[in-house]
């Protein structure tokens, strides 16, 4: 029997399945970010949008100006994944448009390259659909995946997305040149 | 011979065909926007808007948070078309992502319901081309075309775009339901 799934307190354990298999993760616990986790969500965050590899954010980001880009504002919200003090991930979440689009959720999710292998991003996805699924969105769209961002793809489509479709050279990758931007989705 | 091509202060007349074919656009000037421009954009915005067939924008905007919705800052831009004192239509255009995706760009436009059949989403369109192409973007990408606005899908399929997919159920047309919404995308 595996051990109990503490990734996910949004679905209680029942979606989740990271816990029984990866018993590493069994001690990262899921929970809404505040503003004082900010300061330690950046330093990965910055490491991840200058290695340049995976999302489409401003170049010239600081503390300060870098926080809107993550910390959400309701209906939006933003979660991290904490290893008693130690921020191990985060995710914000949303729709993905306003008014006649707003029953489709979108997400962003950062890990931080220190902690990854122990299930990070997969408990954080599994986290992201279920609080989608229980806040009643029809959807899950993910707007700019890097093709050669063969983790997050591979991961994505094993939680359930399919490739919409391609845009291509739509991301200028430090050492791959101009890769496609998949179009990402699910419906819950 | 046609009439001078006068639609397109960006092209110089040589990248539109409007204007030798349609007579009745001759008069339409399509220049910068400026701030006085919005109050006259503002009633076939909301309109457009309000009649919820084809832009997933807030339903609750008025003339002053509807400004920035529409109203582009550097290195964005709005445009008007007009024919003397009166605002036909409107479009706004801009990098589609900053950072490792701001060589793509994107547009958004509407004309108002009482000046169509006249050319003005062509020759908005064509105007938006030819600017992106002049800045050095290098594609053009619109994110959410919705499916059963034909007069637009076979506009931008003529001006060269091509549907890169179609994200399911993701926009709730007040007749249609849910109703797809095209990733529409030219190299430039």
């Amino acid at each position: 029997m595996g051990v109990p799934c503490l990734t996910c307190s949004t679905c209680g354990g029942s979606r989740c399945r990271t816990g029984g298999s990866a018993g590493s993760v069994a001690a990262v616990i899921i929970r809404d970010a505040t503003n004082d986790d900010w300061p330690r969500i950046w330093p990965f965050f910055q490491h991840i949008v200058a290695a340049g590899e995976s999302y489409a954010f401003p170049l010239d980001l600081d503390l300060d100006t870098g926080r809107p880009w993550w910390m959400e504002q309701p209906p939006g919200r933003t979660v991290v994944a904490v290893d008693g003090d130690r921020v191990l991930g985060s995710a914000k979440m949303g729709p993905n448009r306003p008014g006649r689009g707003s029953h489709v959720a979108t997400a962003s999710f950062m890990v931080d390259p220190a902690s990854t292998g122990r299930g990070v991003g997969r408990a954080l996805g599994e986290h992201v659909l279920a609080w989608a699924r229980a806040a009643g969105y029809r959807s899950m769209q993910f707007n700019a995946v890097v093709e050669t961002n063969t983790p997050a793809v591979t991961l994505w489509k094993a939680l359930g997305f399919t490739v919409i479709g391609t845009v291509p050279e739509a991301f200028d990758h430090p050492s791959h040149g101009l890769v496609g931007l998949h179009v990402m989705h699910q419906e819950l």
